[in-house]
């Protein structure tokens, strides 16, 4: 038998702990009751049970045929839980839940590495210790302290109970219902990666929910969020945006892509929906639950007010839905159908004259050539809402395209909502928010066709082993090798060793001497550009370190001069020439290491806009050239780097492939900690690297 | 008689229009009876009345001692409208709010003229038409056609009737409480200018609320919502973000000041509050309702559960408000007061220990150094929410700070509800939705402390005359004077021009021959840049007609040749020719004529970077210089303009002083259309305006 079989779908549940009225086990025992789950065990020393439920003082004494007993909830003392879980497993039980609190998140690991030992031992599958329980509406089992949510399609898994409970307390107002609930509390044995899996197979779930805080291991989430939202919509809440905490950086790359920016990039890439909170979870799991896709990002609004339709509209175009006016034979149709000052442009204006049939045919007649609709309503109160809201059901029914409804707000509306629930059009309180979904919902088509295309090849790819909480579980790849240094190379260095890569790096030369610098000005084409070389000065052009346009020989040697001079104190390496590049258009291409995904990769605007504008890019590593170029036209400064009106375009194509390249890089060489590259020079053909930064991590694995 | 004493207190009400059975008349004198108002008097031709009310042919029939009736409401057919007002007007009344439909909003602006025009010979004073009527729930009356909103202290100006409505059916269920509503459809008469000044006065409406979709007269609305904003919050919702239509314009800040952006500008500029929607903006009001001021940006977060508290912190921190550690002394006070395994950072997490007098103790230990406070409760079902309320409101009442509450959410919370309700602590569905509302108490505050030192001058100031559309009801401003041209003036005119005025234009010479080129490069230190000068060369640098970094003599002849052939068919004006600014920072500053407000004052980044990063700073102009250093300090790239690492810090006071300079030429010189100065170096020590372009308007009034 499974676990998702012993947990969700058990014969019998044993409570564990008191039931003495007021404690938490009676509490359980009550909500599996209410619940209408009949087969239910009192264990507890007392061998007291309720009025309604037989105690025991062990497992082992219940008779045999009232066994197995494939599930235990657990609400003892943290000190009696190892006891309780080697008694639950003789007598064959499969899986727990462990309500009870006390273990890792008070400081105690050593109570929970013990509790996963006898788990271990027994094989039996843990969910908790320090959780709210866990909910199968289908299967009438209610094992939790929470409040009993209504039944529907949507499954929530989340990491912290108590906003578990919140989410379940208002699912009725909320008209969503849910399958399961799982409140997985430290997560000792079975992660949020488990039940991402058994809910991708799980037919009575269409919709899954996840609230994290935290991941805990990163890749495996990625693959195992991917594989998932390949089948049904996943929509996460993410939460502790802020707390990424400042970690000391050497690249730009690292100090930009703090840990919330690559979750953000992270849950994108897996095809995985980010909610902004519980509000907007819960409206998007009333639309993704009822309505059918949409396929394009034409919507029309179809209103009786003006200004709910224009605020809607508003909304939409933010959300990069498209508003178009209607075709002519459209607006022909609709102009047959309507009194003369409905409003004909989009939003269509029923106004008060607005009733059934004029909301169902002017729905079905715009259908044909958008791509969805919003439906909005204003009553008054002396007017019927109902049979407006019977006409947008006809609608949904007739056209097989998503409508979602807004039919606001208090008792005017409220004949309208039953009829809408029942005939499975969405309600929202406002316009604007059922825009919102709308777009989420066309989104999600458009994911799917990218995923079509181009796989997740993050989420299996071994991003090069280095760190077990962040690498895949796979061990070491067989192909990775060691760095040249141990320590943060030089520039020139760093250079040389992407050039044997076959990194497009620019031509250079390092020079020792004054004539050595002379010598190599000569080589190229003047002016040059010249900078220092030196272990000891990390920010160069704090220090004057670089000097751009150097042209005569006279010049030449007074700029190595002056270039000397500012390593006065460290070791001086030397002075790196290159020719000047003309019109430069500068890119940066990065990557950092991320504590819970591990290799990232950047590209963003180069030189001093890089830190000023934050204007950034990121990736899980590897990415395609397809997917760089992606990251490329995400930026807001794109038009930058492609070459603005009179100058020449430039090669994007060769600054995706530079990125798409530099992302594989850490699968082969893990120590690369963070990398830059900045200025990358787009050209008219090609790139060229300008400049590199490398910061090495120590060989071993650990780093903190 | 005031117009607002007739309008909101009358003795007496006559409707005109039919009052049989479903008619809107009959609605009308329904709802004023269901409201508690008596002297309802029915007017129309078969002087029918209802059971309740009486009816008369003609106002002029009542008997004297019923009179005056100050107030009509009119929902009699639209080509009555005129008669009916006669006939009030004879009456003595002062005031009426005409609901009917079928004047300008249909196209029959000349039925509009003519009501006016009776109305005005009587001393009138119109509300509508095609409105939805008003309401003064502290008078009892509500002669409108929406839902009767609950007692309160929020008065709502609406442009959409409908939206209006929505509100008002809203309301009970948002916990928000009315003073006064005015649906003012038309506004032929009295418009939202007339009301704000109203409301600034009324002591009944604490907060003001408003939708509009368009304003009557920019310059007049800034003023009116300027001095209403002075004295209480005044939160406006304005739709059609999306609608600004494309116009096709000259110059970089024409293109991107549309008039949403606009009006995004003049609403922060006199210190009013945009909500984005309407649930928003029933957060606001029940949040300014209630709040006392927030004196800074430091907001403690009490929660019993991590969640909802994380989530809290990620908006706040989005929304500007400091989430900070406590101090050492406070820590160690609370732990002397919580149990051990709480949290004593921010948020501060009871746990499910958190009890009525945690809550109570907690918020007002915390308050002793933040500024305001959100506490946010979820609660399970086997535990009664009410005390912790009951915490709540004590702490409220002890710290006089302003503290929010998220009770979230069903069953577990409803206990709760009324305690808060009661207790003035104004409840929010989410966190995040109390985050906002304390985000905009404080920042209301920190405007309130900027429009004491520099009173919003743009609101009195003449904008220059030139429409009376946009302008102020002045009329052309004693100063203003003509531009020296009919049409766009060359580059090279308008620089010269701006020198005359003192503006800091960069040194020049005009070269119409090759060899006076020659002698313009040698007076400058070589490189030199050079442009093209022709009237029929609008976008110089796209035809190659901006050459920069030309050294030589020989280059000089070849550059001038080059330009020279770039201005064939055109008419040639010569050759620009300019020193080279060493390592340039271009930031733009520039102009535009907004229909609504008139001039508008732009900066941001200069060069290529304009466009690309459509990072522009916007205000009505005039602005001082701590206004435009305000507009400096936004935008995004700032640190660019300012210098970033390794580089002389650059000169933004200068920046500042030119931007306030630009911001008054519009008033001497009310024919400037747009323009650009693009790209203003920006030095060391002071700036350089290094391009000039002036779109010029007809000086008649006939522009469209």
């Amino acid at each position: 038998m499974s676990w998702t079989k012993a947990l969700f779908e058990p014969h019998a549940v044993a409570v564990y702990g008191s039931v003495s009225p007021g404690k938490i086990g009676r509490v359980l025992v009550d909500q599996l009751l209410d619940g209408g789950f009949r087969e239910i065990i009192a264990v507890n020393p007392k061998a007291a049970g309720t009025d309604r439920v037989p105690g025991v003082r062990s497992l082992g004494d219940l008779p045999e045929d009232r066994r197995p007993v494939e599930l235990a909830i657990v609400a003892s003392p943290a000190a009696t839980v190892p006891e309780v879980l080697k008694d639950a497993g003789e007598a064959g039980t499969q899986a727990a839940v462990v309500i009870t609190a006390g273990f890792k998140e008070t400081g105690n690991a050593a109570a929970e590495e013990k509790i996963l030992d006898v788990a271990a031992a027994y094989g039996i599958r843990l969910v908790g210790p320090n959780c709210a329980g866990i909910v199968n509406t289908k299967h009438h089992l209610f094992p939790t302290l929470e409040t009993r949510p209504p039944v529907g399609d949507v499954a929530f898994v989340s990491q912290s109970g108590a906003l578990g409970g919140a989410v379940l307390s208002w699912a009725e107002e909320q008209k969503v219902g849910f399958s399961k609930f799982i409140s997985y509390g430290n997560g000792a044995d079975l992660t949020e990666i488990d039940f991402l899996d058994a809910l991708r197979e799980d037919d009575e779930s269409k919709v899954v929910c996840l609230y994290i805080e935290t991941v805990s291991n990163g890749r495996a989430f990625l693959r195992a969020a991917a594989e998932l939202a390949a089948i049904k919509p996943l929509i996460v809440i993410k939460s502790g945006r802020s707390r990424s905490g400042s970690r000391a950086t050497l690249s730009h790359t690292g100090s930009m892509a703090g840990s919330d920016a690559v979750y953000d990039a992270a849950l994108r890439q897996c095809g995985a929906i980010r909610a902004t909170g519980i509000e907007e979870m819960f409206d998007l799991c009333r639309g993704f639950v009822s309505l059918p896709p949409m396929n394009g990002r034409r919507l029309a609004i179809v209103t009786n007010s003006g200004g709910p339709g224009v605020l809607a509209a508003d909304r939409a175009e933010a959300e990069q839905l498209e508003i178009l006016p209607p075709s002519d034979g459209l607006r022909a149709r609709l102009q047959e159908r309507l009194v003369a000052f409905c409003g004909f442009e989009n939003p269509f204006d029923l106004t008060v004259q607005g009733d059934s049939a004029a909301y169902r045919e002017v729905l079905c007649e715009v259908l044909t050539e958008y791509d969805g609709a919003l439906a909005i309503n204003v009553n008054v109160p002396y007017l019927d809402a109902a049979p407006l809201a019977q006409g947008v059901v006809e609608a949904a029914a007739a056209t097989g395209k998503p409508i979602a409804a807004s039919f606001m707000a208090g008792a005017p509306a409220a004949a309208a909502l039953p009829v809408l629930e029942a005939g499975g059009v969405p309600n929202f309180a406002t316009g604007e928010r059922a825009v919102r979904v709308l777009s989420l919902l066309a989104e999600r088509e458009r994911g799917g066709e990218r995923r079509d295309r181009s796989p997740v090849s993050i989420a299996s790819e071994a991003p090069g082993a280095r760190d077990a909480s962040a690498g895949s579980s796979e061990a070491a790849t067989a192909g990775s090798r060691d760095l040249p240094w141990d320590r943060n190379p030089l520039e020139s260095e760093a250079m040389d060793w992407l050039e044997t890569l076959g990194f497009p790096v620019i031509e250079r030369r390092l020079a020792t001497t004054p004539d050595e610098a002379v010598d190599a000005a000569n080589a190229f084409d003047r002016p040059v550009a010249m900078k220092v070389v030196s272990p000891g000065i990390v920010h160069k052009s704090d220090v004057g370190g670089v000097l751009l346009n150097v042209e005569g020989a006279a010049d030449v040697l007074e700029a190595f001069d002056r270039l000397h001079r500012t390593a006065e104190g460290h070791a001086f390496g030397g002075v790196l020439i290159s020719p000047m590049v003309a019109a430069p258009v500068e890119a940066l291409a990065g990557l950092s290491y991320d504590a819970q995904f591990g290799p990232v990769v950047a590209c963003g605007l180069g030189g001093i806009y890089t830190e000023a504008l934050r204007d950034l890019s990121l990736r899980v590593a590897p990415v395609d050239r397809n997917e760089a170029t992606a990251m490329i036209d995400e930026l807001r400064g794109v038009s930058i780097l492609r070459g603005t009106r009179g100058r020449v375009l430039r090669d994007l194509g060769a600054l995706a492939e530079l990125v798409a390249r530099l992302s594989r890089l850490p699968i082969t060489f893990p120590q690369i900690q963070e990398l830059d590259l900045n200025p990358v020079f787009v050209l008219e053909r090609g790139v060229r690297i300008g400049d590199v930064r490398i910061a090495v991590a120590p060989r071993s694995s650990d780093r903190s």
